[in-house]
């Protein structure tokens, strides 16, 4: 029996442990892990087996409330916040990571008896990002009541959150209402997210799915076969520029291209108030071995050739067509506004 | 010994043999192939052990030599036009082998020696096929004088032709000059023909190279990396509507929008008189195996998922600043009048 149900990480308060599914391993095998060692959390983390950007600061938050947790050494306080401090280098670009570890510390700071506050903290947080992907979803089928087909990049679907996912939630949702909204994949190199994870959660939700390689979008797009483009995303400025995996601004200028919209889901916590544009947003660069071979396994490059491998981009707000959130479907130049309240 | 040099395929004259490297084996190894069979050199097209739209033009004529040349069949000519039919179905989307079948098919009308003479064509057609080359170099070369870095698709190079290349002539030919270009490859999913040939093939001559995913061009041209794109191409249309690997068309779009120049190096034999514009052009989807499996070895999808596989796309004319070929730079807008001489 497995012990997560549609959910992506939970959190084992019986037996004190952080849970996740280990992406790395799909589609071929679904292993849950159990643990509560900082050094595996951070490499779940740090190697994508832990990934998406709302999953990882929930992920984040329990296990901080699994480590305080685990002894009862005199100086909690002092060790919570030296795990917070590292922790948050691990994934530079995704401002949910910060975000979370910033509601522990603030929680950590005004409490006595951290032990519980954290360990609540966490639980609830799994509950909110279950109903924010919800909500995310409901706003999102409205929005795409009359659309027959998406095309999504990487993977902003359960298996990137605690569960329905943000991109996908939409397609979740109204296919509960009994619309059945086909669904093509970006396969998304180098890490194959899309290919890997897309597929397998639509095929085991029962949507109609068809994965192309990243360079089809456009003759997809030109031949009319999807009606909008639905992705997440990892952080957004001020102005709307946005930061998500790599190959996202390719769809949103081919998108603008073509004439289709293009919708960014994602919690509205994801607006990073302190940036004003793109510029400001920092691109983490990743190992080379991830291009150079394919699943880490086989070499398809010649030896000593350079690579540059960029894991995310920014897009330009002038592509965007809407940001859907939790709290309502809102456009690149509303965010200062709706950021005020 | 090799028996090619800096050449890809060749004509063994004295076994009468068509030779080629296979280019599926690529960069683990460097195998030559020999061959007089029809069926393998038919498979070697239809699977890309040869590849390149000049490269497997002038291999059919080879191929076509070498099998009139096997036997002393009385009726050699009516043997040639059932092979030269059969091979024609191989590649739908490149008109160099429909160009290049067609000039073997005049040749034996015409021929009292079909033997001789068809022999005489080939090796006038490895010969044509370089100085063609060579030529689209020196004119690419002359545009690229003040460029520090292009970005390439696919693999436009020597192993895409007899030798030089085309979308990479004016690389080697700048170098042989003094002036260092570096490249910036595009691994080319499904087939990687970027990362396992273009990189193998720039490298062995010497020339900085970069190895990207297809999804960081965008980020690649914004960060002002490469001053140009240069591509080949299977096929223009008379209004300058251009079908290459997939993902031309999106690099096309992307160039547009960052204000780079992108150029399509083709020998003039590529405008296709016949075609009006892209629309006509007969785009092939090949098989779902290419994305499923990584190399044909790894299945990276769940089982049962769909799959479109467009090989080609085609580049509306509106994103193409110039064709480079042997005859000068032609812009869109004048290929109509260099057609009609």
């Amino acid at each position: 029996m497995p012990f997560l149900d549609m959910e992506t990480i939970g959190y084992d308060t019986v037996n004190n442990k952080a849970v996740f599914v280990d992406q790395t391993q799909l589609p071929a095998k679904y292993i849950e892990v159990f643990t509560d060692d900082f050094d595996e959390m951070y490499e779940a983390v740090k190697n994508l087996r832990v990934r998406g950007a709302p999953a990882i600061g929930v992920f984040a938050a329990i296990s901080l409330a699994v480590l305080v947790n685990k002894t009862n050494d005199k100086d909690l306080k002092k060790q919570f916040f030296d795990y917070a401090d590292r922790f948050i280098s691990c994934r530079p670009t995704a401002v949910n990571l910060a975000w979370a570890i910033k509601k522990c510390k603030n929680t950590a700071e005004n409490s006595d008896d951290i032990q519980r506050d954290l360990k609540n903290l966490a639980l609830q947080m799994i509950e909110e990002d279950i109903q924010i992907c919800r909500q995310i979803g409901e706003n999102g089928a409205k929005l795409l009541s009359k659309c027959n087909a998406v095309l999504t990049h990487c993977n902003a679907g359960r298996l990137a959150t605690v569960k329905y996912g943000t991109a996908l939630a939409p397609i979740y949702i109204a296919k509960e209402k009994g619309h059945n909204i086909s669904v093509y994949a970006d396969e998304t190199r180098p890490l194959l997210q899309g290919a890997r994870l897309t597929c397998y959660e639509l095929q085991t939700a029962g949507v109609d799915t068809t994965l192309i390689c990243d360079n089809a979008a456009s003759a997809v797009m030109k031949k009319g076969l999807v009606d909008a483009v639905v992705v997440g995303c990892d952080r957004v400025a001020l102005n709307g520029d946005t930061a998500n995996k790599v190959g996202t601004s390719v769809l949103a200028i081919l998108a603008s291209e073509y004439n289709i919209p293009f919708y960014v889901c994602m919690p509205f916590s994801t607006f990073d108030k302190d940036i004003k544009d793109g510029s400001q947003i920092p691109i983490e660069e990743r190992n080379s071995d991830e291009i150079i071979s394919i699943c880490y396994k086989e070499n398809i490059v010649a030896k000593g050739v350079k690579t540059l491998n960029y894991a995310f981009d920014v897009t330009d707000h002038k592509f965007i067509t809407a940001f859907v959130t939790e709290k309502g479907i809102i456009k690149p130049s509303e965010i200062r506004n709706y950021c005020k309240n």
